[in-house]
């Protein structure tokens, strides 16, 4: 649109955060802007690019070819941030008749295959019965990020990274939120 | 397994937040337990699905039928939870040949199924370019709670509770990690 620079509160507004916020983060990273000028937003794009390693490729694996995960496997964001799930595995890797275009290995392959893509990250579509299982022997062969959508809070050791994203949770979440409007307006307008 | 009491301590251990907090959050619901005998679990259980909404059916509707619109609509677990998707919205409700056993309707059937099934919460798994529209029509239709999986921010009125889940970013914070946990191994570790 034309616009070479930015100001902390316009970007604080279009991710709901504060200005305060956005300002602090930045400097963490040595992001310098100036009051009356902003940030030179090319400046910012290249920063951050680095910061989030898009700038060079993510290889990434996926466990677990249920609904979840072959959705997981097409979805076509990743791809366009460098992050590239370059196998997925399942304990029946015949089981997904929809392909996603991704080889769908068994699970005996898992350590040759992050050994040769050299793969740090992975994805968890298990079942919460076999995810802790499947994440003991993942950090045995290297992984040390791993993003786990299992319904299940895994042990793992202190150098590896885990973010579990629970649908349910997320959900429900929701739904008390939704709820607790309906009393509150229920208590404002008797008649309801 | 014949347990009957459960301590903060226990909670916070299998939750992964401090037995403070555990504490905190119980009394902000007025849950009490004592410090010898610990939380009543069948208690517990009760209070927790009232809080949740367990207890009662939770009609829910998910637009957007791509490949994770279709793996939302058949994740087991929402049922659990009594969490019902009792509708699917599509632009185009012949697209899914995979069905998952919830009907598909065209998006002109929005404000008839949320008035007849009484809905409240919404599953919104469309594209970011239509997701500001789609969620206008939810919101005008009477939705008051979204969970969002357009990778976009939407604007809503302050009564409506939205809870975005962007799965580019859950994967990017894994990388983020990863890569600065390399970083500083290589400044512990000079060899590597």
């Amino acid at each position: 649109m034309g616009i070479q620079k930015v100001f902390s509160y316009t970007l604080a507004n279009e991710t709901g955060v504060t200005s305060d916020q956005v300002r602090k983060d930045f400097s963490e990273f040595n992001i310098k802007g100036n009051k009356r000028g902003g940030y030179d937003i090319n400046e910012l794009l290249e920063i951050m690019e680095k910061i989030f390693h898009r700038n060079k490729d993510n290889n990434i694996i996926l466990v677990g070819m249920g609904n979840l995960g072959l959705a997981l496997s097409k979805y076509s964001k990743f791809v366009q941030r460098n992050m590239n799930i370059v196998a997925t595995f399942d304990i029946d890797p015949f089981k997904q008749k929809v392909r996603s275009g991704i080889p769908v290995y068994s699970m005996s392959r898992l350590k040759e295959i992050i050994y040769r893509f050299k793969v740090k990250v992975a994805i968890l579509a298990v079942s919460e019965i076999s995810a802790q299982g499947v994440v003991d022997e993942l950090i045995r062969h290297g992984i040390t990020g791993i993003v786990n959508f299992a319904p299940v809070l895994l042990k793992v050791p202190e150098d590896v990274f885990i973010n579990n994203v629970n649908l349910c949770d997320e959900l429900e979440s929701v739904i008390y939120y939704v709820h607790k409007q309906i009393q509150s307006d229920g208590y404002k307008n008797i008649e309801l």
